[in-house]
């Protein structure tokens, strides 16, 4: 898909004093619900706002900042006038609209996968390459889509890129704790009504998921590539190369040798779901081209953005899935050097990050409010 | 603590004949309660059993092989005329009552962490270093202490011991989803309660643990060293080295530095507790002193005692704690070439054990089991 597509050919408007029109696309799911909760929480400027759902939902009301909005059908005509769209639909939606939107001339924020690796489009986390906004061109009044990172990449990466920054990550081994609201309310839902069912003592109906998700846990449930790593594992491998800029900007959707990239870091990654809500945990193990002492990469932690440390060994308290519950920052601790490297050329720690909010809505309404600067 | 004080003086009695006389310390636990499953089940030869228990636990009635039996409470009198005891009552009671025993000329076969860097004392996964008891000189008859390790060094071992022995594993990088039942009764009761207060919209309470476990995670709640790792993740870093013959027999209570032991892995952990009942699961990476592929790592772990592979990618199928519950197996999967190592010098895994029977009582039945061949 070529960058054209993604643009409008509409003239570009004179800088901006009005607050812009905004559209939520799947504002009944877990992540559309967020958007909400998290423009309000951040007083989002906008002139307006259009609830926009599948036509299943369209009907259904929808509440934002005290008033009661209707959620309407998304269709090809529902983005005239719209400056920003929020989307998270899944990518088959992303893929039919976003394309639609763009040519009405929004840009759209998209949280699906279906974009990401797309050359063009740039994949940002704010806190780590804003810049590839104003590189790719992104301006308001402009029809462009900008994705939203995966929510594990996004959470791994706030807290490790200023430690690549300082010492370069040479390798990075990751296990993830993943959270049922990565796969959706449904999936919620899931692990509430097994988790009573099994302790009413009855078998746990299984829908969304094909085993027993409460009090158990298993490999991410995305499908599988012939390297046995499934696409949740890929993700993190690709969208880090990416953000970091070993792309170059040209991007790729195809599976990258990280060995042919000069000079990337080498990632590994293992995806699990625990019986979690809706905050991801990763235990991360890194590797430097050069020695950074335990000392050093907390003093970076703890000025880099959007990183909380709650790393207290004397009282056996880290960051847990709950205290990153409903927080903006990704929480880090465990930070200690790794024993089975040399001198002070490995890391590990422990994060944990509200996957509903960095890892989905909360990146993207900041990307949105990057578009307003 | 010397060698001699865990054998007794006792002369060493001629080949044996009858099935041998038992005591279970600490028969009302969790590990104690699966004792008595796993010893029936593999229909153990026994002439006679006693269940042994604190003052408390006195009195109470315990039931085994369809005979109910009273709890006796464990006193220094409690080993007269007891081949093997079983204890699972914690590291104090052990390191109080286990030399009593050795006294009498008992076997303790201990599951607590009281002896198992104390040199001397073979610390044994019977698929592992089976040889190591011949090696002590441990004979029915003869009273002596073998230490069973720590549940979740046991469930990493049995599968890459003998990807170890096939291609040296140079380096180890492990991350736990542990359960429940590692720290007992109290934890598994204390999880199911809070998911029902959570459930009912209620606070959950905590009691053994300080935060909240339903529908959480949080770091291993054993005590964090100097170093920033905590217990758990020291023992699989130490009782690995003993087990794998790494310290000569002569064992240590002290940290070791890994660099210090000539070709020794190195090895790093991180051990997090997931609300799960009583099976954990490890993310395991590895690095081979010489290349292994997948297909000969696959081809090893098929042949391996003790081994299951789950590793079903085309219907993402893999081990997952509920699959390896009850079971006797750890159970591997996600076999696959590590991503971030060249070529075949590096492999990822992810396991699954029973930590109440391969991580505690079975592991100890089998040592049982060893001694009277």
């Amino acid at each position: 898909m070529a960058i054209a597509t993604h643009r409008s050919s509409a003239p570009q408007s004179s800088r901006r004093t009005s607050a812009p029109s905004l559209a939520v696309v799947g504002v009944t799911g877990a992540v559309g619900q967020e958007f909400l909760a998290v423009l309000a929480q951040r007083r989002f400027p906008y002139s307006s706002i259009k609830m926009l759902a599948s036509a299943r939902s369209a009907g259904k009301e929808v509440t934002f900042q005290d008033r009661t909005y209707k959620v309407e059908e998304l269709t090809e005509a529902s983005f005239r006038g719209i400056d920003i769209a929020l989307f998270s639909a899944g990518g088959s939606i992303s893929k039919k609209f976003a394309p639609v939107a763009v040519e009405a001339g929004t840009i759209v924020v998209d949280n699906s996968s279906a974009f990401r690796q797309t050359p063009g489009i740039p994949l940002v986390v704010p806190e780590v390459n804003a810049d590839a906004l104003t590189t790719a061109g992104i301006k308001l009044g402009q029809g462009a889509i900008v994705a939203n990172p995966n929510c594990s990449t996004i959470i791994a990466l706030v807290p490790v890129t200023p430690l690549h920054r300082a010492a370069g990550v040479h390798r990075m081994v990751v296990s993830t704790y993943q959270a049922a609201s990565g796969a959706g309310y449904a999936a919620m839902l899931e692990l509430e009504q097994q988790a009573r069912d099994v302790l009413a003592g009855k078998p746990a109906q299984c829908k969304l998921f094909k085993q027993q998700y409460a009090f158990n846990l298993f490999s991410h449930n995305s499908a599988l590539g012939p390297n046995g790593y499934n696409e949740e594992e890929m993700k993190l491998v690709h969208e880090t190369y990416k953000i970091w800029g070993y792309f170059a900007g040209t991007g790729s959707s195809v599976q990258v040798d990280p060995f042919s990239l000069p000079g990337a870091p080498r990632i590994s990654a293992t995806c699990v779901r625990v019986p979690v809500m809706r905050a991801h945990a990763e235990s991360i193990n890194l590797t430097f081209n050069k020695p950074l002492s335990e000392d050093e990469a907390r003093q970076i932690l703890a000025q880099a953005p959007g990183v909380s440390i709650i790393d207290d060994r004397a009282n056996n308290t880290f960051p847990t899935p709950l205290d990153a519950t409903g927080k903006d920052d990704v929480y880090v601790g465990r930070l200690r050097r790794d024993l089975s490297q040399d001198g002070n050329w490995g890391l590990n720690l422990f994060v944990c990050g509200d996957q509903l909010r960095k890892g989905a809505a909360l990146n993207a309404v900041q990307i949105a409010e990057l578009l307003l600067k």
